[in-house]
C-alpha cells in the first residue's frame, strides 16, 4: 500500500511531460522536474533509476498513450470528431498554461539529442506514429480513399503540433482555430461529406 | 574595414539560428552560441552588448526574414510554388544535418519564457505572421476565396512546422513529404486548379 503523501510513479511522470512541454528536455534537470511534480529527489531517483532520460522516456510515452486514449475513444465518431478532441487537447493545455505549456512530443522532437539517438526521441516518434494511425484506421472506416488516408493523417498531426507552437508565440489560439476549421473541411471532403 | 578573419555580424547571427534551431534557446548559453559560429566571446559580445536574448531575437529575425525573402521570391509564380520552396528550405536543413536542425522559429516557440515576454519569443510570432501574410496574398493574388485565405495560409505554415518537428523525431523526411503533397492538394483547390 503506497502511502497517500508518498507522490504516485504517475503523478512524477505527468509533472514531467507537464514540465518538458514547457521548458524542453535540455534546459531541465531531473532536480526540475521532480522539484515540478512536487516529489522528493530521493523518490523520483528510486522510481526513476536511469535518471532523467528515463523519467523522459516515459512522461513522452504518457502523454503520446494519453492523447492516443482520446483520439481512440473520439474517432469512433468519426474523424473530425477526432479532429476536435485532437484539437481541444491541445487549445486546453496551450489556454489554460497562459500560453507557456504545449506538447511535450513536440518539444522532445525539436531538440538535438546529444549522444545517439536517445530513448524519450524514440518515443516522441511512436507517439506521432500511433496518432497518425489511428487516424489513418478512422479516415479509411469512414469512407476515405484508403491510398490517400495515411497522407491526410500526417497533415492533421503535423498541422495541429505546428500550431500549437504558432499560439504560444502569437499568444493567441487563432492558428489553431484557423488550423481546426481548414482540416474540417479537407476531412469531410475526403470522407464524402460536404462541409 | 573589417578584417577577413573578423567574424561579421551576419556569421554569427546565422550561428546563433542554426544552434537554436538545434539545441533550443534555454538550454544554449552565449557561449555555446559564439563557438558554434566560430566567434570569439568578445567579438559576439562587442555586436551584442546585450548579450544572449539580443542574439537570439536577431538570430530567430534573420531566420524569419530570410524564409520570408525565399517566399517572396517564389510566391510569384503562385502559392503552390511559394509552398514548394517554403518546403524546400526545410527539407534542406533537415536532411544536411541528419535530422539534428530544423527551424528556430519553432525552437524558441515552444520554449516557456524565464520572465515577460522575451524579444525573441516575439520575433518568432512575427516571423510565422510574415509568413502568413505572404501565403494570403499570394493565394488572394491567385484566385483563392478572400475569406478563407489567411486561414489556409495558416494551414500552410503550421503543417509544415509540425511536420519538420515530425521528421526530426521520425528521423525520415516522410511527414514534409505527405504534408507537401497534401498542402498542394488544398492550394490547387482554393484557387480553382484541379490538382
Amino acid at each position: 500500500m503506497a502511502r497517500s503523501s508518498a507522490p504516485s510513479r504517475e503523478r512524477i511522470v505527468a509533472g514531467a511531460a507537464d514540465m518538458i512541454s514547457r521548458r524542453g528536455l535540455n534546459a531541465t534537470s531531473i532536480r526540475e522536474l521532480a522539484k515540478h511534480a512536487k516529489a522528493p529527489l530521493g523518490s523520483t531517483y528510486h522510481y526513476f533509476p536511469e535518471g532523467k532520460g528515463q523519467l523522459a522516456t516515459e512522461a513522452v510515452q504518457y502523454a503520446g498513450a494519453a492523447v492516443s486514449r482520446i483520439l481512440r475513444d473520439s474517432l469512433d465518431a468519426g474523424p473530425a470528431a477526432g479532429l476536435r478532441a485532437f484539437l481541444d487537447v491541445w487549445r486546453g493545455i496551450v489556454v489554460e498554461s497562459d500560453f507557456r505549456a504545449g506538447c511535450p512530443v513536440l518539444a522532445v522532437s525539436v531538440e538535438e539529442p546529444l549522444d545517439g539517438i536517445p530513448p524519450a526521441l524514440t518515443a516522441a516518434a511512436e507517439a506521432f506514429e500511433d496518432w497518425e494511425r489511428l487516424l489513418t484506421q478512422s479516415l479509411r472506416a469512414h469512407g476515405a480513399d484508403t491510398e490517400q488516408a495515411p497522407g491526410l493523417a500526417a497533415l492533421v498531426v503535423a498541422a495541429v503540433e505546428g500550431a500549437i507552437a504558432m499560439c504560444r508565440a502569437q499568444r493567441s489560439t487563432r492558428a489553431l482555430d484557423q488550423v481546426a476549421q481548414q482540416l474540417e473541411a479537407v476531412i469531410n471532403g475526403a470522407v464524402g461529406r460536404s462541409a
